[in-house]
């Protein structure tokens, strides 16, 4: 979907999906000493909220995938026009190929959490496969159009392509919370970088379009791209201050009471420990 | 050979590998807890399943090595037509050179799984060799053909290099599982594009050929490429899904008669980690 | 700033870090094993110099943008000039943003340091960020220049983007005493390369321009860059053998009369190491 | 020194060491668990052959540079030609620059193993940074030339690069027996395509020249690329398998006589291994 709201729809995804990253990885890595305290920290606790995000990225992915096929200038899930002899869509085509991806990695998931058959590492090689699979279809996507049309979308790719490294990487070193917190920044990266390209492409509000190949507009979009990253930046520190100031505040105030259960219980692991 | 057995030729060797690939590692990781119970978890039984793939693959390379050579547009052996003044068939023998690594390769398995003086690793950088010298002749391989014709071969070098990569960080971790299962997955990604390069470029059954020059083609043919890699994905994750399911099956009802057995060895076995 | 001042101002700003690293880097690496003696070698001590360090490169980051900024043909924090329907002094802001990645990356280092709440590995993955930032702009900086003037350009984003990966890696290998001596070295590069480009496009005292097209000088640019890492080498090389030397040379003073206090203070330590 | 010797004379050099890695890594690889018998298995022994490597790298890059400096028609010391206002000589002051840091990489490996205050790791940085700066350099090299010139040079960049990263990685994998035969490989393969390239741009004895643009003679080239590659992996293959085939016949040779004392010893090493 060639139209502003088809740039804002994955942007809210990917915008979603940092936010809550940058939430979620600072509370693990502040509950992994107090494991008693934070439902979160249990293993139990962490695994269900897999599944679930699971299947957000699942059904994300469903309503983008029939979005992009069954707006009413869609294809219908028809590849081939055979009265004009020519693919039909093909851009709405490869948007969906791109949900699709990340609609796998959703049911991968759900699986490697639910089931042990699985190694839990599978999760990280898929979504890293699914970001791949969208910045490959990206890179020959935008070929011939306009210079800053290209340029705005190649941009994407080093969010992009830096986060399939960063995932990849995660497969090795599985839990390291400075990778997941440059995957959150790249995450959010990613999705105010699609809400800018609706704005420059489409201008809502019928503003006055861009001059596509003014270089002085291609030299201001790489610039802005940084700036969206230092936004990003901003976002995952923020939440990580929060997040890691809130699970201290209820530390203290739940230590009195619970001090002394915790003591005897890390007493029994202590001389489990030992065995 | 630039014709459609050409394709499928090397297509079918991707192919079975990648499937073999991909029952083999699952097979092994389901395996690695119940070594008294599989033949296949004994490390005699594996070294022997290694030995003769590694064999296989020699004689596959034999085969394509020979079909390169010996097809009545071949160059039998001659490199240089010394009439014309000009190489003959270099073709030919680029598709033999490719072969003849795959066919190192396979040697070098057969050698590091049969003696213990070469270190084990070797196989895979042996491998990873031999898929990056591919990889290195495809891409100089295509040099002024028609504009379909380079892209659709481009885009296999994502899997070869992909592959080669992924092996070569086997030498480093091996016997991890997900990249074994990445690995299978690329291979037959690799297999079955081939094939598809085959239908493309030589339709069989005299259909219409493909406008090669025709943007539209190009953009399918990209998006096709990750269809075919989804395609992959499914093979492997059923085949994992089916060998796990199968082993342990097996697994439960051996218990009964294995489980006396099975506690007293174990109990050896714990006192000997104890000391 | 596109004068001799705007490329000897970063210049000196890398040239100070890159010396400063080649000494902290030896003097703490040559004191690990005696954390006694050095003032240094302690804890807290290397954790106050860390909090210094991040201060003075937040300081001159901040002097770098409002140089870029108020400068007499700045821009004056004016992005848009309303009247010619243009942005304002693009390159301006440019160099102003990658400052300010830099100055992020000197806050990122005090709070890492002061607080215990975030993980240490941190100031390195932002530094890497602040560095490939500066590589990413740079590289479409100077687009539609001329020759030498990209060339002379491009050639610093090998010790850019070389810095921004060795950084990267000691992510996962942080006290790496072999990064750290590289990531000086390609820090002197980057800071005597900045000057050199100064001198090059803007000869000082009114010498001779260089002819921007002439492929010799293209050639003679590009190993006079090497040149250039040959002596940053040098430099590490030296001050390496000067920290080392004077340390041991105190270590051997300090010695005799420390010697009581150290062994009976090593025995303590190996009484509680065996518990 | 753009004729025959210019190409054959650092061939050569790197067969040389090519070959002789390709004995030495094999050396000490078979000779770990036998340190009492082989010379070259104690830590004394194997340093001494590092310093005297380091010694030779060293002779030959200062052979090589004063090669390039004073052929009779080399610059002789003289960069800028007054006369002429151009560079003087400028491909010979390159090639003197690669030989430079290989110079700097063996007086590197002498000071790391004859003084302990260097980490170890050092030798291999500085190889690395050698080896990368001779790719660096070539690759701006060939700027401007034919197009089977420009070729069969940026050809050698995959062995160069290649051995570079590999070298690199021996940073962190130091002793790695797979990295170290490959970057034997990678070595035998630079040394014997320099000969080719001499062989190809400078036929000895008055042979036909090469048609500098005909496409065959790059794809041919591309694929004789390989072979030699084939025949340094033969190369390799080979001596890894004469060195552990002696090394094995001398140990049980030895064993008769030396059993006694070698059981008492490893007695010995076992019951401090105990403490």
């Amino acid at each position: 979907m060639a139209n502003f709201k088809g740039h804002a729809l994955p942007g809210s995804f990917f915008l979603i999906f940092g936010l809550w990253w940058s939430v979620k990885y600072p509370l693990k890595y502040a509950c992994r000493k107090n494991k008693k305290i934070c439902f979160f920290g249990s293993k139990v606790g962490f695994q269900r909220v897999e599944v679930i995000e699971g299947a957000v990225k699942a059904i994300f992915s469903l309503i983008g995938m029939l979005a992009e096929q069954f707006v009413p200038d869609g294809p219908h899930l028809r590849l081939y026009n055979h009265e004009e002899k020519q693919w039909s869509h093909l851009m709405n085509w490869q948007h969906s190929t791109m949900y699709f991806f990340y609609g796998v990695s959703g049911v991968v998931d759900i699986i490697t959490h639910t089931t042990k058959a699985v190694p839990v590492a599978m999760d990280r090689l898929m979504l890293a496969i699914a970001v791949f699979v969208e910045g490959f279809l990206f890179y020959y996507h935008v070929h011939g159009r306009q210079a800053l049309d290209v340029h705005i979308h190649l941009l994407l790719l080093f969010a992009v392509f830096g986060g399939a490294l960063c995932i990849f990487l995660e497969v090795f070193f599985r839990g390291n919370i400075i990778l997941e917190l440059f995957r959150s920044s790249l995450c959010i990266l990613q999705g105010s970088w699609f809400w800018q390209i609706g704005f420059v492409l489409f201008p809502p509000g019928g503003g006055p379009e861009w001059n596509q190949n003014d270089h002085n507009n291609l030299m201001f979009i790489t610039m802005c791209y940084c700036w969206h990253y230092a936004f990003a930046l901003l976002f995952v520190g923020v939440n990580y201050g929060i997040v890691t100031w809130v699970v201290n505040a209820k530390l203290k105030s739940a230590q009195p009471m619970e001090m002394e259960l915790l003591k005897s219980r890390q007493r029994d692991q202590d001389s489990e420990d030992d065995l």
